[in-house]
């Protein structure tokens, strides 16, 4: 085994685990160190709670509420060594990973990079539209929303409208909670802080291509979440597909057009590119075919976990659905199947316990889809609540974000309004 | 008067403040609606409390502890309009002023737009070093810190040295608290992160052109802040000028050099240019020569507050000291002075109240000058503790700063070691 500057040399079989999500810290976390030395890659050098993207976006959160320095979780286990670097591609033949720090090799290699947003190949959408998957991200949306109004204080009437209007592209969760969280900005906090604006003239439109919204969920959530957005002054249009966006006019498949300079792009997801595996193993949405345990097809100590993973079975035909739980759950398998494998036991076909879904509308309003039936209201977004706060890392994010959310909750304000613009060594 | 899109024409005097820091934001909070309209620009949608800067620089405090939405603080005064805009000059014939949104008239203009970093001519220090006038620069340091851990990571040895070195140049409140912070950074902090890197080998330098440390306290705070700093570890170097610096290098005067990837430069400060008044204007430093009640030299309705401006009087030869108070004082005073201008009372000479000088170097451990004498140690880190909660905008800010700090304090932790890289439209 080559040597990695600072990671010794053992007798222990290596993993070396490509991406920290929900997938890749679980399995990181349960990787014992009797049996294994852990090599753990991330462009950041933190685990960031995707879920709650949206309320970074919209002022609610702090971008670091949401966000988990990855030295703080490994501080005591020897084991594991991180190391902030990009990956570039897998040599098979030579049993190794390259990437922007050199090349490192692995006795048992797991891909769990995730998905990135899928443009369908629009290049301008691609341009213009802005995605959010993550932290950086949604300070970007943040500072965007808030320069346009900035903006449309001197602007005249029409360009007003395109500054004030907001398009939200795609129905499922991130949209849905999205467009909630807007509209509450509206609501409570937008004319407060610009009273010279008539926001009677701001439109907030929820756009999704097929006949309902949260299609992953039950009827009774689709119905419930639509209601619950329109209540709140959301246009939502079903069967409704963006065309073309050049930064101003959305264009829309019925020829209809409808003026923004903020296109919020949550359509479509596509499977982050691994470069070195064979052209069969990429499935439907560019997602990496994999068996029951999770290995790679066509290889024999190569993994894939969570979000960038397809695993086809009789009760999932088109694969998991691409949220926490799967990957969570998949990460702890892979973790105990490896163990089984060195000792060589029989290893274990991942089985996904459904928990459930849930999805937040806005204040006291949530839709969930539980095993024993769905719900919707005030109970569920307490659920929702309790869910998420009990699920980010780290007890201080937890204190923030309940603090947070109960001072949001009783002053209807949310503070971090804040546009901090970026800095490059290049461009100070 | 022309009309600005959204502000109305009134009969009152309009007020046009550039710069809402300590001075411009004291001001604008105390002028009346019965008396004025007031118009406020800055660069930024928020105020800044730049005494803690370097907690946000060192990980210690997240960005939206120390910033401050302005617009949630004039939400309910009709008579103040906030803009977002870039200063660019006074226009003294037409009373008004250029900025990145057009003209801007005014019947009296307050100038509050502080200073930033002097290089003294030095275009490679100016290139290679990092300087906290914002919260953005602090971010950005922050990052640059633990970038060069994580490069560390994979150096050789000669290379590790300048990665982990930090220098600090100017032996002001801003060094002298830097330089604390990183001392204790790499004593709580960086070992339990990267156990694979020799912080035996990590310097940290304080680099000071006099013969002693916060030369504007007391002979026994200059003293006792040498002594705590040394205890921790900090190699602090008086009568030492740095000349040149390419980045990795740090020349003195000596001759002898360092290496060291990160120079932290607070070793002087100029006031920032305001175009469109006479040369003769400008003292040292390039500060705005005022009378005793803030209007500038030769002007009749232009007046300039806090650290930008400088007034001369007998117990201050060189100006007041460019920190916090004289600031607010001066913001306060001119209040009051524009209202008895507009009643033709007779104006009242700003007299600067002295409420002492404090600096923290760690934990439980500060120096404080009151006006009845000097002290420090644990006592004085209480005070400064106090002080600053007290000094921070919003009840929010303060109660997230003082469980951080709590927090900090018992866990010997700091948790926002997180690197989240800005992100632009033009490079995304």
């Amino acid at each position: 085994m080559t040597s990695i500057a600072r990671i010794p040399d053992t007798s222990k079989k290596r993993v070396v685990i490509v991406g920290v999500g929900f997938a890749g810290l679980r399995l990181a976390r349960s990787l014992s160190s009797r049996n294994f030395q852990v090599i753990l890659i991330d462009k950041n050098n933190y685990h960031q709670f995707q879920p709650l993207l949206y309320q970074v976006a919209t002022s609610g959160l702090e971008p670091a509420a949401i966000a988990f320095p990855l030295r703080k979780i490994f501080q005591n286990k020897k084991h594991i060594h991180f190391r902030v670097a990009k990956f570039l591609a897998v040599d098979q033949d030579m049993n190794c990973i390259l990437t922007s720090i050199g090349s490192i090799q692995y006795d048992y290699l797991v891909l769990a990079t995730g998905v990135k947003p899928n443009y369908f190949g629009n290049r301008n959408i691609e341009k213009y539209a802005l995605s959010m998957k993550a932290v950086s991200d949604a300070i970007y949306i943040r500072n965007s929303i808030l320069e346009n109004f900035e903006k449309a204080l001197s602007a005249d009437t029409e360009e007003e409208i395109a500054l004030m209007n907001i398009v939200i592209v795609g129905g499922g969760p991130t949209g849905v909670e999205l467009a909630g969280a807007i509209a509450e900005m509206r609501k409570f906090i937008l004319p407060k802080d610009y009273p010279e604006l008539d926001f009677n003239k701001m439109e907030i439109y929820l756009m999704e291509g097929a006949n309902r919204l949260l299609g992953d969920m039950s009827l009774k959530a689709s119905e419930r979440s639509k209601l619950f957005l329109e209540n709140m002054g959301v246009k939502v249009r079903l069967k409704t597909i963006v065309k073309e966006y050049d930064g101003n006019i959305v264009l829309l498949d019925d020829g209809t057009s409808v003026r923004s300079e903020i296109l919020l792009w949550a359509a479509g997801i596509k499977a982050c590119e691994v470069k070195g595996l064979a052209s069969d193993t990429y499935g439907k949405g560019g997602r990496i075919v994999v068996d029951e345990i999770n290995k790679v097809q066509g290889t024999t100590n190569i993994f894939a976990i969570g979000d960038i993973a397809i695993m086809i079975s009789e009760k999932y035909p088109a694969g998991h659905p691409q949220v926490a739980q799967p990957a969570i759950q998949q990460g702890l398998q892979l973790s105990k199947n490896l163990k089984r494998l060195q000792r060589s036991r029989p290893l274990i076909p991942f089985r996904y316990a459904e928990k459930g879904s849930l999805a937040t509308v806005g204040r006291n309003r949530a839709v969930a889809d539980l095993p024993f039936g769905s719900f919707s209201g005030f109970w569920a977004w307490i659920l929702w609540l309790f869910v998420h706060l009990m699920s980010l890392v780290g007890k201080k994010n937890r204190l923030f974000v309940f603090i947070n959310w109960s001072l949001s909750y009783f002053t209807y304000d949310q503070s971090f309004r804040l546009m901090i613009k970026p800095k490059t060594r290049e461009s100070p």
